[in-house]
């Protein structure tokens, strides 16, 4: 028996109905998955946690102030009944205001630290060392998940799927589910493009922190290593993470009224809008299969920040 | 063919690790119900839609202006490609921040137009008018769902239970899923003690609120009638809907702490605070079977008044 005892939940896989182009859209949704208010970080996190031999006394995380990953660690560490600290920058805040993440957050009793980002490595260590001096077993998750285990979690969600798409679009963030499911898909030998949208970083960091955890999957499960099938796409950040503007707005607007699906301007209704820019200026063949991953987080709406 | 094409999903039923008495707890999690984000407001309408013999062109409906059940039939007629009228009453929030239900309302084509309570029922009148001048089918779906339809989800939503529980405790709102799970109990001759945990109102109005549709659907099922058999608790309502103090809020992050189940202030951490209130004061015997009902709508939290 491993360490969590997390349920595992597949997420629904529903068809999209947008026309565009002809395209056969459908959309795995993992903003539905089960528990834990969804989204990618549930994936991530119950793989990860689950991973584990033993489970341990506590977890050490870091993220956002608004974050979902904080969010899924804290409601998780909850439910396993084990502590939870948190090392969280950005502005704390300080409103009487009931809202989003930080309500959930600050509904566990996961210890929260407000820190600036230069702080956060040396924080966490110092939590750590803490706790170890009390004869804790401590873990601590690398912020957003950004680990083995959570791209081995999109690994193993490839499996999910029902056929094999021409191509899988998702919003790029950390780089943990790019890896996965670009592992994944050439794991099951698939001629899948697996084409992340970048949601906030330019290529230069981006590629550089998906290959950190594509490279060691690759040689785990035989497969040819080439940084070249990393596809991530710059061109739709709107100047960075949860940007945007009236166009893209708009736009989330637009694929909700066709679709009764909720998007948000900061991941899965960014990297739409990339899609269908691509799909607009025929850059894809007519068609094609498409598959879109909503990867969820739609809680963290309010540190969106128009341009 | 029924009109609506929109899917039924049951939500999960799980063990809630809240340790009261012995009693041995359950929870039913409506606010995992997979679509349209959720909560018993997804339920209700589904079943709404889903009994007419035919789609109309257009719903109509009312609520809040940060309102659960005006996102999901907004969400809904979007996927179902008709037309639908909101009439929200409250204030307009006209700040840029992106947040809760207001986002996702205003992110469908749904026609919003805000007015005050005493205008609603001219407003909807007026409207449907309107669109029946232009030829068009008109369904006006009541504020929260509340109706025959919408209690009947709740009939069905019994079925979905694993085992008759002793108690069965929800929050109570309007009505409609109070009157649903008691007459539902009924029809399968379960001795399973209904009690709503009122969110808001006092009895007197609640209770004839509830009756209106349970007496109808107990001549529909040949149950014997008996107004005493609604059991609504006026005494944890803290002052009123959406009203909170300290204490309920140290409660709402005690049971989240504990379980890593999200619980809101509104609906169903209120409602949670009633039952262990009973369940402390030993009215309940120790070791029953107990279920409680998520009914979801965590997206509203930001309508909370602290008094």
């Amino acid at each position: 028996m491993k360490g969590a005892k997390v349920r595992m939940f597949e997420s629904p896989e529903v068809t999209l109905n947008l026309s565009i182009k002809n395209c056969k859209f459908k959309i795995k949704r993992d903003d539905l998955l089960p528990d834990f208010m969804g989204g990618n970080k549930v994936r991530k996190n119950r793989f990860i946690l689950s991973s584990l031999t033993s489970l341990p006394d506590v977890i050490i995380t870091n993220g956002g102030a608004e974050s979902n990953h904080a969010r899924v660690c804290a409601l998780m560490a909850a439910r396993l009944g084990i502590k939870c600290h948190l090392v969280l920058h950005g502005e704390k805040d300080e409103s009487d205001y009931l809202h989003g993440n930080k309500f959930f957050i600050e509904s566990t009793n996961a210890e929260i630290n407000y820190v600036n980002s230069d702080e956060i490595a040396r924080t966490i260590e110092a939590i750590k060392r803490k706790c170890e001096l009390q004869g804790l077993d401590v873990f601590v998750i690398p912020g957003g998940g950004h680990s083995l285990d959570g791209a081995r979690a999109f690994i193993a969600a490839v499996d999910e799927l029902e056929e094999e798409p021409d191509y899988i679009f998702f919003p790029s963030g950390t780089g943990a589910t790019h890896a996965g499911l670009l592992a994944g898909v050439k794991k099951k030998n698939w001629k899948t493009q697996v084409v992340g949208i970048s949601i906030a970083r330019q290529a230069e960091r981006g590629i550089p922190a998906i290959d950190e955890l594509y490279a060691p999957l690759c040689a785990e499960l035989n497969i040819q290593h080439r940084v070249e099938d990393i596809i991530f796409l710059e061109q739709f950040t709107f100047g960075g993470y949860a940007k945007y503007n009236a166009e893209l707005i708009e736009f989330v607007r637009r694929v909700t009224s066709q679709t009764g699906v909720p998007f948000d301007p900061v991941y899965s209704g960014k990297a739409l809008y990339g899609v269908t820019q691509l799909l607009e200026k025929a850059k894809i063949p007519a068609s094609s299969k498409v598959l879109f991953w909503h990867t969820g987080g739609l809680l963290n709406l309010q540190s969106s920040k128009a341009i």
